[in-house]
This record gives structure tokens, sequence and C-alpha cells, in this order.
């Protein structure tokens, strides 16, 4: 099925999350009987491409809701256009696991300050467990060729090479919300755990081309990045996050408890090669996350309250 | 003119701001040849009146960008209705006056490294010319009483103590939006370029206590909270914020690259005394700051690019 037919087929059970500051919603449902689906739906942003923007061609019609003094405010519908100006983006997970339901689901969160002891003791093992199929969409990209259509970079050497593309979280047209994703090739690092003085050039040398590849396909200059890693990643493949600073929200994923600027991976590691060996990390982390599951894991946490 | 014609007349001049997480931009324009007029327009928010979703019969079209796996990810077109379901908000201000264009208009930022060179040379004197009058009003509560009757603690020991309030930014209504600022009584201390092992057992009381506080004021549990500091800070009085990991937006105020953990202050200072003397601190600078003014700080940024 295409992916239209796929979505008329769906039938929505439940409002996973509405979330009115980014315009976006994630709705579980149902396209064939036995198997679930996540449907994400959010709104896009305006395009304004020259520094200036046709109002009365955008604007298809206005409706007044009030106005006072030199104020004046209204609803409106706006023009849309499927390739040049999309109302929205839609993304779709078909068939979704009880995992995607779990990520996606509204849930309290918790400030956890994660130690060493409860890496090595918990978190090692889970992440263990999430390898495998479940990140088998990542061994398509580096070495089955998928999306490479829309690869902005590749270089295959297996230890030093990457994959540099397009986040599917960015609409590929609008330049402020540029979201390009890196995963590396080596399958040896599962995250800044991992991480100590021997990957130090690597990672230099990898944000130098970055910036150099993401201003020759973009011209969006080196300064006006943002690259850093998530801790924990939503997948134990390494991989860095190469975001526009005009971006001004990705909800958690720019945070401070969550992101990690990689200038400020590679100096740690300068000043201490085991820094994040040895590192105490506190990160932001969801009661549905498998980690908050593990009861020693959550005890660790409380312990330390 | 009714709205409909105003927007018509609208001739966009400049776009003062721009925002792809709300879906908004800021327009600045003449209606007539004389008059300033700025239109703000902000997509809506999806219309889930009853827990699900009629996504068939929402989108329109559907143009699928890719897929991988289980993934799918595309830009659509949505069905708009002015009363029921309109695509935007409209605002508009006509006439426009000089301190509308400037509270709506909008700087260029830049990820600037500060090395302790950059900071020595040109920080330092800058910081020194912020104090004084400039900063009375953080006086003016510390040792005046200002605002102290929003005041959630006061210790008045000139060494180890602070005032803890309610941030301008909170509605002190919200619980999901809690923000609390720690201002420290003593005056030494401009941001975390001058902390060192001298301070560590004291951040650590003041963490333990600010939790503490925020718990039995509002009942909001250690870790629901985010405690961080800024740099550069807005201003140069040393002060912590303190916010509900719930607060769903922030811009840059929580993003790598001005926030920095309490707890990461703490364990870097315990792992090198000097760790914020000798580090190289990577922050989003306005062009309109004062520090982005300085011929020598920015030189140096480009050098280094």
């Amino acid at each position: 099925m295409s992916l239209s037919e796929l979505i008329k087929s769906f039938q929505c059970q439940k409002i996973l999350k509405s979330n009115p500051q980014t315009k976006s919603v994630v709705l579980l449902g149902q396209i064939s009987k036995s198997n679930d689906a996540i449907i994400t739906i959010e709104k896009s942003h305006f395009v304004t491409p020259d520094e200036s923007y046709d109002v009365a061609s955008s604007v298809e019609q206005t409706l007044e809701i009030n106005h006072n003094d030199i104020y004046y405010w209204s609803n409106s519908i706006l023009k849309q256009d499927l390739e040049e100006n999309p109302g929205a983006k839609l993304n779709l997970i078909y068939p979704a696991t009880e995992t995607h339901i779990r990520k996606y689901g509204e849930q309290p969160h918790h400030y956890v300050v994660e130690t060493p002891q409860m890496y090595k003791d918990y978190a090692v093992p889970y992440i263990e467990s999430m390898k495998g199929d479940r990140i088998k969409w990542v061994y398509n990209i580096l070495f089955e060729g998928k999306e490479s259509e829309t690869f902005v970079h590749h270089d295959k050497d297996l230890q030093t090479g990457f994959v540099l593309l397009p986040d599917m979280k960015w609409d590929t047209i609008n330049l402020d919300t540029l979201y390009l994703c890196c995963i590396v090739n080596r399958t040896d690092i599962s995250s800044v755990r991992d991480l100590n003085e021997s990957h130090v050039q690597w990672l230099i040398d990898l944000q130098q081309r970055l910036r150099k590849l993401t201003f020759e396909k973009y011209s969006v200059e080196a300064d006006q990045l943002r690259i850093f890693a998530h801790y924990h990643p939503s997948y134990y493949h390494f991989h860095l996050h190469i975001v526009n600073i005009k971006h001004p929200g990705l909800g958690n994923g720019i945070a401070v408890g969550k992101a990690i600027l990689l200038d400020d991976i590679i100096e740690n590691i300068q000043l201490a090669g085991d820094y994040y060996q040895k590192k105490n990390i506190g990160f932001l982390l969801g009661e549905n996350h498998g980690l908050w599951q593990i009861e020693g894991y959550r005890k660790s946490h409380e312990e330390r309250q």
C-alpha cells in the first residue's frame, strides 16, 4: 500500500499527545486489524524564501474575531501547496511496537542523575538488549543504501566514515529548521559513555567535516549550527544532531539534561580521558522508557533523592 | 476599511521574526504610504474535540518524502474551515509605532566558542562595565527588600545566603511552568567563569536547599526540576534557574549553548578545580549583545571559524 492508502485506512483510537505550542498531534490507531500504527502530524512553518512575504496571496480568507484601537485579531485560511508550501508534515510508524507507543505516549518524567555504577549494572545490559533488529533501520542506511538518494554525504570508511542525511524530523524545505543527522559507520560506540581519548581526534575531524559539508550543501555557516549528541540517545548507535541555531525549540531535544554539545564532549575527554566513564550524567527520563522500567535503576535513582 | 481589506493592502517589507517551533511569523510592512503595520500570523493547533481524530478526512493530500522499514514521512495538505478549523490566527497592529517594531524585531545569533583568552581580554572588561547601576535592581532585591512580598525564602547570610523568588517569566499559578530564580547574596561571582573548588561545597548545599525549599512551598519533587545557570547570563551577579522539567518551551533558556546544569558545574569543578577558568565555552550570542559589539571579541570568533 502507498502511504496515502495507509493513511486513508488509519482508524484513530487515541490521541497520544497534543501540543498546542508546536501545533502537533500524535495519534494511535490501526491500519489493519492486528497492527498498530502511530501518526504524527505537525503543522508546517511558513515558507518565507526572500525576506518578504506576500500576505495577500498567502491568506486566502479572513474572519475577524475582534478589534480594539489599533489592534485587530482574526482567523484565516491559508493557501497550501504540496510541493512548495505544505500545510503539515505527517509521519507514520507502521507497524508500531509497544516500545513506540510507550515512547510517544504522555508520560511523567524524572531528572535522573545516572552514576557510572547505575550505568554498568543496569544501562549496559539494557543497551545490549536494544541492539540487533531494533536498529536494523540504521544498518539499512549505513550498509544497504537505504535513503541513499537523500544523503548529503557518505564516507564508506568503516572506521572513520559516516552518513550525513536529513533527519526525518526535518521537512527538507525550511532552512531555519535545518536538522541533519550524522550516523557513524563504526558499530562499537553506543553512546557518549563509550567515548574516550582514542576518539578525540576523530571527533574533532568529524565536526570539522560536518560543518564544511553542511555549508557546501545548504550555505548554512558553521556558527549557525548546534552540533550535539543525546544522552540517553533514542537508539544505541553513535550519531550526532546538526541543527540550525534558529530552530528555537525541539522540546527536550536541545535542552540540558538530554543534549550534550560535541564541543563539550571533545574538550571534556581532552581534560580527562575517562570523563564519560566516571561522570554522573543528569538527564530527563520518561516513565515509559525501558530504563525506568528496570527496578534496580529506578531504586538507585530514588535512593539518591 | 475592513480587516480583510487592510490585509489585502499590506505590502510586506521585512520579516521581523520567524519561529519554526510555534509556526509563526511577524511581518513589518505598510498599508498606506505613511503608516507602518505589523502582522502576526500563527498556525492554528489541531482541533481534536473528542479524543479521536479523523485523519482520512482531515488530510486532503499527502506527498511521501521517504520511508525506511516501518517509518514513513511526508508533506500534507490539510482541510481548513474558517469557523471550525482555521489554518492560522492573524493579528494586525495598524498603525504600528517604533516601539512596536523594536519589540517584535529579531537579531541574528551565532554559536560562539569563547576561549579563556577571549574571556580575559574582552569579556572581563565588558562584565565590569555591566555592573554598578545596571544591576541595581538585583541589589534592591537582595538588600533593600524589593519584591520581598514574593520571596519563597531569604537567607541573609552575606557569604552563604540567597533569595529564592518566582521569576518574572512565571505566571505564579501553573505549576507545570514553575520558574524560580535564586540570587545569591555574595557579590564576588559574576558567572560560572568565577567558580572554583572553593565554591563546591557551598554549591552542593545550595542545590540541596533549593530542592527542599521548592518542595516545601510547591510540592514539586527534586527530580521534577532542572536547576541550571546561564552562560553568558543576562546579568553578571551569580544566580540560578529552578524550572519544572514539564516547562514546554523556554526557547534558548534551557538549551545547550546557554544553560549549564548545576550538577555538571559541581562535578566538573570536582574533576578539575580550574575547569571554568580553562574551558572553552560554546554559547549562542545575538548580534545586539554587547559582546558581539566588541570588535576584538567578534574577530577572535571569526578567526576560529
